[in-house]
């Protein structure tokens, strides 16, 4: 068993950075069985199969499985499994955006780390390091404080201006320095914000990044890559999994996972 | 079918304030059935039949239910139907605290709305308005945006000063007068901070409160009452679900039920 750190960090050797969010959307997919739980969970397998040599991480957002109630936690479930057996040196990040109070936040970290066994969750900010306590110390886990998220609303509170700069730079100086002493955090940065990225970048340099907005959300690869130093993961979901919705589609995203991974091999040595 | 608004000023007309935490922790559930998912729902039901009468609502969280995987959603599901049907009058918050981008936002909405039927979910404010658009745009159900939360380090960002005040103050005047198009909004506050709870109630005295950290939490009822005015709804979990761990717990649940019930109407009277 490896922890978080040491999977990213060997996927970082290999130069793999790209992350797949698996995101089902049932109304989507190309395939159908019995049940929805079979259908997302056969839908997952075969993305899998089709792009495990490309990735760093898989990234199932719950959102996409809760829709579906029991069935989807089956399928989620089912994904997770599949991924430790067929790539166990892939990372698993559970994209649940979680956060309470601290006692009520060990309910979720029963859920993510012993019932799916996730490598890392994501989680929000907004109620302080201290009810986040139960995650920060799983120091083999992964745990991804939201920062400067890609949505186009996201400076209504983010970009608020403090004492001590925006709130997202405030959120993630007190991440860095504060709330990582086990050395397992990282910030959550939207591609669709170069100017953020940066900043971020600038006033934390050694923290690892998690990256969404490219592909269908917008963001732009090579300034992303170059602004991202080297300790990042890049998420895209929809441009990958839904390359093409007909019977091909394992191959079509394989193909353009390739395409995002070669982007980004060229992006670094520009 | 009525509103979460209809069901909520219908139990205030009947001064009814008091919500019950449905947080079954399985460690301390005095009582077992052959599954998981029959203990949590078994233990609900009893305390749903002991409580109905002096309650406005009845409020799970999902982490308590997560824990335990699909055995924990079906044990939520099962526990909403029976509220649904046993009380109809009664509302359900799920307290959930999500938020994620707006798209992925419609994956809660159906879990929340469509596959639970709640009347009202809790929310995290900080990837702002927009992306909680699925969430607001639905006018029949009740949007609970994080806004003071009771524990213990919550200063550490909803306290920080920006040029409208404090976070929290910035918080919720843009949630009773921007994302309140559709008079569905609540903000949650802390009774463990009494004086954030007067200074919201100032900025902002129409929206209703959803008001935890009574009870094992230490929050002083009476300041709470008090300062909530008359559109609140006060939390209570802990001190009335394991009032008692013996056979009695239904009960030592209804007793202290109705021991709150009537504190608050002391109160309201004060």
């Amino acid at each position: 068993m490896h922890s978080w750190s040491e999977k990213i960090q060997a996927q970082w050797s290999k130069k793999n950075y790209l992350c797949i969010g698996l995101d089902p959307d049932r109304t989507k997919l190309p395939l159908q069985r019995a049940s929805a739980s079979e259908t997302i969970t056969a839908f997952n397998c075969a993305l899998i199969d089709a792009t495990k040599d490309s990735v760093a991480a898989y990234k199932p957002n719950t959102a996409f499985y809760e829709a579906y109630g029991e069935e989807g936690w089956t399928a989620l479930k089912a994904t997770c499994d599949y991924i430790r057996s067929a790539v166990p040196e892939v990372a698993i990040i559970l994209d649940a955006k979680r956060g309470d109070i601290g006692t009520t936040n060990e309910g979720y970290v029963q859920m993510a780390f012993d019932f799916l066994k996730a490598d890392a969750i994501t989680v929000q900010p907004y109620l302080g390091g201290e009810a986040l306590r139960p995650f920060l110390e799983h120091v083999d886990k992964g745990i991804i404080v939201l920062c400067k998220t890609s949505n186009q609303g996201s400076a209504e509170f983010q970009n608020i201006v403090t004492a001590d700069g925006p709130l997202y730079i405030h959120v993630a100086k007190r991440v860095a320095h504060k709330w990582n002493e086990n050395n397992n955090c990282a910030l959550v940065i939207g591609a669709t914000y170069i100017d953020e990225l940066q900043a971020v970048r600038e006033a934390t340099p050694d923290i690892p990044l998690l990256i969404p907005g490219i592909g269908a959300q917008g963001g732009d690869l090579g300034a992303t890559v170059r602004a991202g130093a080297r300790n990042m993961i890049i998420a895209i979901s929809r441009s990958i999994i839904y390359a093409s919705q007909g019977p091909d589609f394992a191959e079509a995203a394989r193909a353009e996972a390739q395409k995002y991974h070669s982007a980004i091999q060229e992006a670094l040595v520009q």
